[in-house]
């Protein structure tokens, strides 16, 4: 493939150099800002004709904007003449509106985020852990969902924690946490959350054997951290010795932050597909793992027509 | 046609409530609001099969929150199966960068807008003043550009403003201007900014005659107001006797509320295409006119399938 090149918006500007110095590459060099009415103002500053780009943004919080900077640079780059056009979304935004669930009146926004990127001029989508598989058949172009798995187990298996047993956080996610303690070889245990009548209070069972053990919870997300939170109580509540919490995207909105703080978490550890605000870094009880490395050894495969998929057997 | 519902987003409630009442009818249930992280959530309260469905939202700042609403409003309606959707958009935002200039790497943001309504399952569009006839083509269904002229007009000959001229703020609203001053049987004046050399600053040449006239300086929107209040330094100094702004769109971004209380103009008239801020409301020197029933009366026209441009005849 013609020679690759590197453009990014303004969602995460950190990990964007990052992937970049993997890469030995530099970020290209474009203006992504606002008029003054808050509209998005993109130009491409350099000649992009035959090249091979790829565009990190990740579509976290602001959400609209970031998404916006992503399509405009994305009809920028093609209108630019731009060979391909791959969009790199480490964090893929609106991934939970997926679905109408019990036939409600609701968009699925999903599908009209993969629209908006096909029709801009998207000629392959990477992205990282999205929440749902299915959102891949959103799309009519190839996409690579790379798993952020390998930093997670890495940081796990070199914690050396004691006794281990991963905890699925909930029912739906127990296909992921069963990956990772399959690769871990080790217990897994699930969290089953039951609302005995409407008007009561959840009461979480707990299904596998934690007691005196290091419960290590994995999700792909954390948002406002209500449920985990939550999740790590009952397990302490039910002899959990030690409860860190392993997630992907650090989404972390609303009272995320003092809700993690004032947890009995012991610990809990994400990776940089969403930078962290100042808060959380200052928490002291969020540590970031950064998948920049995977990123670009993904990118450099696409850009060489070698599999991605491949990295992860 | 089937029965007309209006539904709005968080644009302009204002104007939604005032055209669902010209049209002696009430706004659809739906709740449109924001998750946590920011995501727009959107949910039709009421069935919708079969009828004739209006979606009320300028694209005003916030742009891409509002311009998203839309999307997924009308996304959701159609899921809902409403059967003929109109996107009613008084102040389409994007609609400035539509060309690229001196083919400048910059994306085509008004085409992207267009796309995404058409994508998300948008039969027609209605708009106001659209800021390029052009912008029309990007879409594939049919658009009705409503004017605002009517209201404009109406209020300039209330007015009775003596030795009234008609004033075009550059050469590009030349013709809006024009079609203002024949309508009210006045004469015609320009401006003709100019910038001698590259560093120096840019000199306001006056073609026709203002001198100890009222001049009505007439364009489509009023963004930072800078451009505007210039122009009506340059009138004044050139011996116009008042200068008064018409503008159907109140933008009035960053410092457009202080340049045009600093300024020489001796009122601004716009529309309620965008809603005004506190700041523009305290100033006293804004005045703000309805669209509403225009907006109402081109609805009830679309709807019983009659001509929306016979309304201008
Ligand atoms: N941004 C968001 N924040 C919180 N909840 C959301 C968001 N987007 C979608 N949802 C809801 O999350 C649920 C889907 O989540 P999940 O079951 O984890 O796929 C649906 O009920 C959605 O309405
Ligand atoms: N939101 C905006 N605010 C200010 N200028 C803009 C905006 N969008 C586009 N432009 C610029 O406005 C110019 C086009 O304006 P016009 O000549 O009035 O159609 C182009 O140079 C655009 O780059």
């Amino acid at each position: 493939m013609s020679k690759l090149m590197v453009f990014a918006g303004n969602a995460n500007p950190e990990l964007a150099r990052k992937v970049a110095e993997s890469l030995d590459s530099r970020l290209g060099n474009a203006t992504v800002g606002q008029f003054s009415d808050g509209e998005i103002a993109v130009e491409i500053n350099e000649n992009v004709r035959g090249k091979d780009v790829f565009v990190l943004q990740s579509t976290c919080a602001p959400t609209n904007d970031n998404l916006l900077e992503l399509i405009l640079m994305v009809d920028a780059l093609r209108r630019a003449s731009a060979t391909r056009i791959t969009a790199v979304v480490p964090y893929f935004g609106y991934a939970r509106q997926d679905r109408r669930v019990r036939s409600a009146r609701v968009p699925i926004s999903a599908k009209i985020v993969a629209d908006m990127m096909v029709k801009a001029g998207v000629d392959r989508v990477m992205t990282m852990d999205l929440h749902a598989d299915q959102i891949q058949g959103f799309f009519d172009v190839p996409v690579d969902n790379v798993y952020g798995s390998p930093i997670l187990l890495d940081d796990i298996e070199r914690q050396n924690y004691d006794d281990l047993v991963v905890v699925s956080p909930d029912v739906g996610g127990v296909v992921r946490a069963r990956a990772i303690a399959k690769q871990l070889n080790v217990d897994l245990a699930i969290i089953d959350k039951r609302r005995p009548q409407a008007n009561q209070a959840q009461v979480m069972h707990i299904i596998g054997d934690i007691q005196d053990r290091t419960c290590v919870v994995v999700d792909d997300m954390i948002d406002t951290a209500g449920t985990l939170c939550k999740a790590g109580e009952a397990l302490k509540e039910h002899g959990a010795k030690r409860v860190v919490a392993y997630a992907t995207h650090p989404i972390l909105s609303g009272p995320a932050v003092d809700n993690i703080t004032n947890s009995v978490l012991d610990e809990v550890v994400v990776t940089d597909t969403i930078p962290l605000s100042d808060e959380a870094r200052r928490s002291g009880r969020i540590r970031q793992l950064s998948v920049s490395g995977l990123i670009a050894e993904a990118i450099r495969r696409v850009s060489n027509e070698e599999s991605v998929s491949a990295m992860f057997h």
